[in-house]
């Protein structure tokens, strides 16, 4: 269930029988020289809405632009500022909160997000806890975020190790590539890339990023990435959300 | 060509021939008893695309949450504060003006969004307009924004009159429900409103919208809404925003 | 009755018959070769103050820098960024809402105010609107903020055409020139302009905008302004706007 | 010379004589059961026109609301929040800085105030103290701040203490009182206060405050002011004060 | 009692005798030739541990970084912006009110925190001050802030007179100095200074200080410290703020 | 070399040799029925302080407070926002990069901070990797930060195992528990715990941690915790963190 695609008595109706959300956040940041800028924004989109069809949860509309300033080197990527996109989550929380949701279940598309959105969980959470302080009552609702990354599902990190080995890498992988040509076929862009696998290792800022890396893959070979490895890595990304959504939603 | 399809490679070719790109802004907020959630960003976001096959222009990813406090006493309304959405604008901004983009020509689908993001411009603005006291090089480069309402293309403005009359209103307008329908036609929901139409006048916050207009509507009749109309006014605002698009981007 | 020029009991006393308030807000820049570089404050002072005598409404101070962004390319124009400009009215109007202003009536003289102080507007209401989310009580008191422009007086728009025609232009208008002579008839500066009328057109931020107005007029003519039609349209604003405010303030 | 009534050519002159400026800055807050709501605001801006009369000086547009929360308790009474005046100052400073203003003499009218207007300065000057790590070029212009409290100048401490003795106290001064009734004779309202002389001492909130001085003043009889005292107080501030700005003006 | 080196059960056990804590804040900044990099940081954290032994009071962790933005043209200088300072003081300040700490007495070492440090009180008065407006109850918990510099002591004052004169100066006092040579004997560095006694005045930014400061010096010759000295203010620091801390704590 | 410690021309130096610094950050938060409030803190600058004395390394002051938002519920815990904490680190850093520094090793005490930490990173990083939009000069220094948690050192580790087993958990562990013994053995709180190893789990805000971990440890025995081991420890942590400073400070 999108939430895009109801109507407000829908939602009214699905809150009397669950409290719980899927909030997919993604990124648009260069993935390459055959990855597409949206690929992490489409992963986090691809595998909630097959969460939302599996399990009956309501899906939130995608968090597009996340946190990628170290990709500004490349030519389409986007960022916003951590303090920025903490701003946002919170407004986001706060504004389901408001109609009863309180368990925010985030698929993320994307390393880079990982760090701001758990510190606005924190700056959300920090709301509740310094409550007594700036005199809000004791008895408001507490909410429940997780961050769950798609490509953490057991089966995707099975799938991905016996297609691709250690031509995974970690940025521009031929699994996230592939997953976004079995969205959109017609955007798939079959390459040979030289070196067959990009270097490895860490970096700071946008021009640090890009001397290091200088076609913008990290440790992968996206020259291996298919169509038909994508719609397996969906399933696989979507059994193994689902699986944790329906038990994380039954927690106590 | 929307961003989030192609690779950096291809935004880096664009660029050499555009400096334009179209980046639509919705909202996921209330749209009545029988219009989606999602209709602002979904027009917002097919309008958007429209003009990017058209042109060949960059279509940015959409901004889906926009500024709607005041649906907020319906559920599923989410809405960012106004000094939030000004950071998200900003950020995207100075992202794409990192690369090269100089005109961003905002598609828009919410008539709440128009002052925040016309204010969003001017915080935009100010950053060169006080350039010289901060130190900033007087030759930074100049960036132009456009906010254009897709309802306000002249020929939906003449489709919607002929089609709807004074049942348009103009919240949850039979013209916006029906492009929705267009686009995501298993979310047509046909139903007799009442009353058939909804009342009209000002609101403030979100508690004083929902008492004024009970079941969200402004002023309108979505019950006239149909896929067939949808498509045609689809059409219209591509054609019109499009040459719209095109006249702006050849100013000097 | 100005709330400078009353003592606190007074203000005590007058709130026992009404929570209604005027806020005059204009802005300090350049108004071509011959207006004041307080032009759209002094108005909307102007006009605030004869409200008050007109009605008995309370006048706050006025808020006499605004956001004016695009005038900094002229000496002596000042602005606020649209961020701060937001948490100023913000602060003000939860100031006065402490004692029970319930309705704040802004009267503008700036064009480049509307948008910012429309989302300052949605700000303040989402505070509300948000509440139950962050755990304020549901019966907290609702403010009710409407904005005006003084030039948007029925009675003023027939006089400026009766006296200026399409002479009047949209910035540094002998209409508003006129008002601020009339309010201090020592600063008058008559003057034969060249080019008569202005040129006429959209910018962006401070460079762009000189580009385009070299003189900082936009298609007007103030050198046909004079004492006595500010005096005619002084006296035209504040009846138009005095109307509103007395109709405004008795809508439930 | 006041900036909001000349022209931007004449403000274009005056900065080839001269890189300073006046800023008034007060407050509209309770003061006492005679005193206007307006005082600070009405105290700082007849000084500062007065230097501007004396000495040729530009003069800002008064700042009326400052920082008041501890007057909250009391109706009419406004505050900006600390964060907020910081940024209206910074904003207001670097906008005349872009047309080359470097020396900003902020004449004060309110207690309240000092704190945080020193800190908007370092809030200024951090900008250009940390520029180096920041990226902005070494040779931007430096500005300097100054903040004198109009009732500080010698001549003003001198008299008020042969007027009223201990009977000036701290918070609605016989001193200020007068100064305003001298500028706005109607506004005066001549009473006999119980008890004549108010209590002293320190407080916090606005809560503190009220439950500490239930009338409103700290130590002062404002029963004693005038019409005539106010004006000799005015005098003597502006003797004072333009001696100040004089000699500030010229150092190096 | 330190907070740093308690246990939660003993904070709590603590809170039933007392709502007392002291908080001592500092700079890391130059402190002239010989005087040490945490000079104000170390005397505030000494003589608030001395309190602390003296009273029984709780000690919180020193803020060891202040406003220091003049110093910023000496190597290991370090600075808050003021507006980032503000949020660290309220953050501090809400966190030990949500377990009933009501009384927040600071010692300062540092004369560029104090304004800002003002201005962060008034901050965190103002959310109860604005409260009724934004929804708060009206019997949240007051909290109360005291801000004492060191020096400031009557003692210590008569001390530093008698050990230096006017050799004391305002930055880099022979009195801080020696403090910290007490309290760490092995960073003393005796050292004559030419010229003896350090230029005086004001100053605005990093490079208006250093231009003024060669050595970084204010007035002072702290050519003159020594442990012994350090050891004899130290004591009377504390002697005189203890008490000061007794008395206030008592005040209702 | 501790930064407090030392004098500017010893910073300046300093600096001719090294562009390094190590940045120890903790928290003041509970750590069970026996563990210090100061635990993180005192670990973090234990460890800076030996890292400082082994390499040579500049030490700067100790972030004493950190995020630490979920332990609000246990009396004597602070914490900043991330919003907070962000803006603090950010201007500690461009405060040290205004002298030279380009290196920034921080020692991190406390699981909590590290999302935040991190984010604070990229917060400094988007300054840079968004300058060529906001006009800065491309060649403006890069700084480069590295997070590191004491207890990852691989001697540490394998210490603790060893030491403690599965009774080492998550919070209020022995290891650091020692290591604050060793640092100040009077605070040391020997106690037998029950249940001896306390529960474990995840958690959100103060209000559902303390729910699930009503005396505040997760997983621990810190009844196991010893002054010698904290001797062990911290040399383990000393000896593994100095050699990751030096090899990461070495690198291109
Ligand atoms: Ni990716
Ligand atoms: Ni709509
Ligand atoms: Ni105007
Ligand atoms: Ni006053
Ligand atoms: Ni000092
Ligand atoms: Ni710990």
């Amino acid at each position: 269930m999108q939430l895009q695609l109801v109507t407000w008595p829908e939602v009214e109706s699905y809150l009397t029988r669950s409290q719980g959300i899927v909030m997919p956040i993604g990124s648009t940041e260069q993935h390459g020289p055959n990855g597409l800028v949206g690929t992490d924004a489409i992963c986090a989109e691809q595998v909630a809405k097959g969460i939302g069809d599996r399990t009956g949860a309501m899906v939130a509309p995608t968090i597009s632009v996340g946190m990628a300033q170290h990709h500004m080197g490349f030519p389409g990527s986007m960022t916003l500022r951590p303090s920025t996109l903490i701003a946002v989550v919170r407004d986001m929380v706060e504004s389901l909160a408001v109609h009863g949701f309180r368990r925010f279940f985030f698929i993320n598309g994307h390393g880079g997000n990982i760090a701001t959105l758990t510190a606005a969980f924190s700056e959300i959470y920090a709301g509740a806890s310094l409550a007594p302080a700036s005199g809000r009552p004791a008895n408001m609702p507490a909410v429940r975020c997780l961050l769950k990354n798609w490509w953490e599902a057991k089966q995707v990190g099975a799938l991905s190790r016996e297609l691709y080995g250690r031509a995974e890498g970690s940025h521009a992988t031929p699994s996230e590539v592939s997953l976004t040509w079995a969205a959109y076929p017609e955007a798939a862009k079959p390459m040979t890339l030289d070196p067959e696998i990009a270097p490895t290792g860490g970096f700071t800022d946008a021009a640090d990023y890009r001397r290091r890396f200088p076609d913008g893959r990290i440790g992968s070979n996206p020259g291996l990435a298919s169509v038909e490895a994508g719609q397996r890595l969906l399933e696989a990304a979507i059994v193994g959300m689902a699986a944790e959504y329906e038990s994380w939603i039954k927690e106590s």
